[in-house]
């Protein structure tokens, strides 16, 4: 779907055909002005108040949501709603996050229960949430006027995913048919939008993402598919190292397509659309000129293994290294040392047979590099090439990603991490934001 | 003895001055140029060869050495070594790591060696200490022929502080008079040098440290004393997340004073000297612009106290806002929140009761925010008078810290962390190097 060139109008147009959405749900965005009480006298903002319903009566849904102890208020909302599985909808805002705000909650139960009362659902259906700054109050009275208005049928899931972001440099949606044996037509259809972008903007912290299906699926089966999907995408990748306030993925489905669908090609089409979304949400953080990808298998533990790349790609030494399109697998190895130390304190894992591969090249073994003047550059070359230049905006510029492989020698305990480098346009993001 | 002008001669001079050196230690420092290996034909490049030794037959050292699984050679050599407590001279060069290079650990043998011979000492009681590029070979002929030239006296302290840094802006070095009751001129000395630009240097990522004193102490007591500082401090303090393959603090004693000190004014004596050489190693960490000071109380737990603090000020997206002078506290409440889930996960922390302060003044309480455009402003001026400008070399621009306090309103357990602010010269100094 991304080509080079980043036409932004030409990518939302090919988005727009070929995203199809699940039958039975429907999308909103609407856009109003406030004045924030904490900075009295500023100019006007604009907010999008977005949403999205279920119509069908047998909606059920699945989430996971941020285990940060600070919670914004949404996420307090959701952890009341959401175990019953009764969700049929949600009003999503940017701009404002409502967390730490006083009144917070009793705002997050107001809005919910207007876009409830505007679409005849029962209130504890649907979720309110929240992006943006921290420690202000939502703009309840503009918020409410806008959800008691909005129109029967809004806009494209793709109007949907562009409403939702927030410093995001394009829209993440993506939509796989679940086949299940044959290809057919009328297949039911899985839809994911996400809004992400690294955590990078200043207090706007926060990742979502809501998966939505037509298919018929038992609630059961498809909460264990969807824990395991997000371990391995959703809970894989990590920009900032810290998980927001406010974090939250769901998966809504509602049956209206009439066809039941197997485990295997429900996890197949839900791990194919969270993979895309998850690889936008790092591709497009601001200040991202390399994505980068570190496979680390042959501990004998997938958990572990995921632990141990999260900790190379949030090494800021990596990091920055990675940004100077430098093959300094020094820094690769200190941080994996480091890694081991507090993961493996026991010394299970045999450092000895570790090899290091960048973009498929053996850079480490048997203890000491395998690097020469030829390698360093060819290397550094395909760091290159897997640049992006960070301010483009608009649509992605290709998909490549920085390879790194560590492999421990054993059978099994594989995991693949997705993460950012550390750019100047990293640190002017996130630090001329308010100065 | 620090202040704001930083004139790097005078500074200098205030050093040589007010520093004292322990009585039956001696300090060199060589200079030899080399090719490396790995780089036939690049233009010669300098190496620091340095060394210190102590004079007493009954010297006895202690010490602290990295757990990264990936140690250097010098780490590997002192793991043997050091327990035994019969260490009285170091060979330190700058320039090469010798992490991961082959036959690393024989050339660390040999250069020990040499220093022993050179100075009529056994050959186990020398360490051989390296910092540098990972990965490359020691230019070993070259070392070898200026340790067997060494003069028998070679330098002052300052020399040899002076002659181990690698990208540090300054010397670090401080000493102090161990005062038992009353304070007399022949009390007995602590000595600490220090090298440690906070790991920004590519491939250079180490922080050593050698105290050196001739007071006589119970080794036990040292030993216990010793493990205590070195918790409060050298393990307090975080740059760049990852320990280097090569960090090592050591403390070596003497006797030659003939003084026998009290466990508490040793403590005091080390912990002071300690406490300034880990600011100094923060504060010219190229690309520092702030050292962050993070005050976690009333968590009931040292060591988790420690860890909170350690979270906060390794976030990015905390660092990034100190860099730009914005007192963010959504972002400090996330990294909170965040740390705790992974620190706390039994929720055993009540984080009702959580306030946080900056520069003294309170921004966080009873789940809230306490912030005004009064407030925000005072802070915002605080933020500017702490900041230093990260390319000024030679001495200190003055000692203050961006201070943020959170008090978790239960008795005990309290840790203070020091960290660095993330700006673009970090990304500069990491990135560019080699590209």
């Amino acid at each position: 779907m991304e080509q080079p060139g980043c036409d932004p109008v030409d990518y939302a147009r090919r988005l727009e055909k070929a995203v199809r959405s699940p039958k039975g749900f429907r999308f909103f965005s609407d856009t109003v002005t406030f004045i924030p009480d904490e900075r009295p006298g500023s100019d006007p903002l604009t907010m999008r108040v977005n949403g999205f319903i279920s119509d069908g009566e047998e909606t059920y849904a699945v989430g996971a949501l941020t285990q940060n102890r600070f919670p914004g208020a949404p996420i307090r909302l959701a952890r009341e709603r959401l175990p019953a599985g009764q969700i049929r909808g949600c009003v999503v805002n940017n701009r404002v996050a409502n967390v730490a705000a006083p009144g917070g909650y009793e705002d997050a139960v107001r809005l919910a229960t207007a876009f409830a009362d505007r679409f005849s659902l029962e209130s504890e259906t649907v979720l309110s949430v929240s992006t943006g700054v921290i420690g202000w109050r939502l703009p309840v009275a503009a918020m409410l006027e806008s959800v008691a208005t909005l129109p029967d049928h809004g806009c494209s899931p793709l109007g949907f995913a562009q409403g939702i972001m927030t410093t995001d440099r394009y829209p993440k949606i993506a939509s796989k048919p679940i086949f299940d044996g044959k290809e057919t037509d009328d297949a039911p259809i899985l839809l994911g939008v996400a809004k992400g972008a690294g955590m990078v903007e200043p207090h706007l912290a926060t990742m979502l993402a809501f998966f939505l299906t037509d298919a018929v699926i038992a609630p059961e089966k498809m909460k264990r598919i969807f824990d395991n999907v997000v371990a391995n995408t959703f809970n894989s990748i990590s920009v900032d190292s810290d998980q927001s306030t406010s974090d939250m993925v769901l998966l809504v489905a509602n049956g209206a397509s009439r066809r039941e669908v197997s485990e295997e090609a429900f996890e197949r089409a839900l791990s194919a659309t969270a993979e895309r979304l998850v690889d936008g949400i790092v591709r497009n953080g601001e200040g991202t000129a390399h994505v980068i990808a570190v496979t680390v298998t042959g501990v004998g533990d997938t958990e572990l293994a995921r632990e141990i790349g999260k900790h190379i790609v949030n090494s800021p030494l990596v990091k920055t290294a990675v940004y100077g399109n430098d093959p300094n697998v020094g820094r690769i190895l200190a941080a994996t040392g480091d890694a081991l130390d507090h993961l493996d304190p026991d010394g299970a894992i045999n450092v000895e047979r570790l090899r290091i591969k960048l973009f498929g090249r053996e850079v480490y073994r048997d203890g000491a590099f395998r690097l020469d003047g030829e390698l360093e550059r060819a290397l550094s070359q395909s760091f290159h090439d897997a640049a992006m230049v960070p301010t483009l905006r608009g649509c992605p510029q290709h998909e490549k990603v920085v390879d790194i492989t560590l492999d421990f020698g054993f059978p099994g305990g594989g995991a693949r991490v997705l993460g950012s480098d550390l750019s100047y346009e990293y640190v002017r993001e996130n630090a001329d934001y308010r100065s």
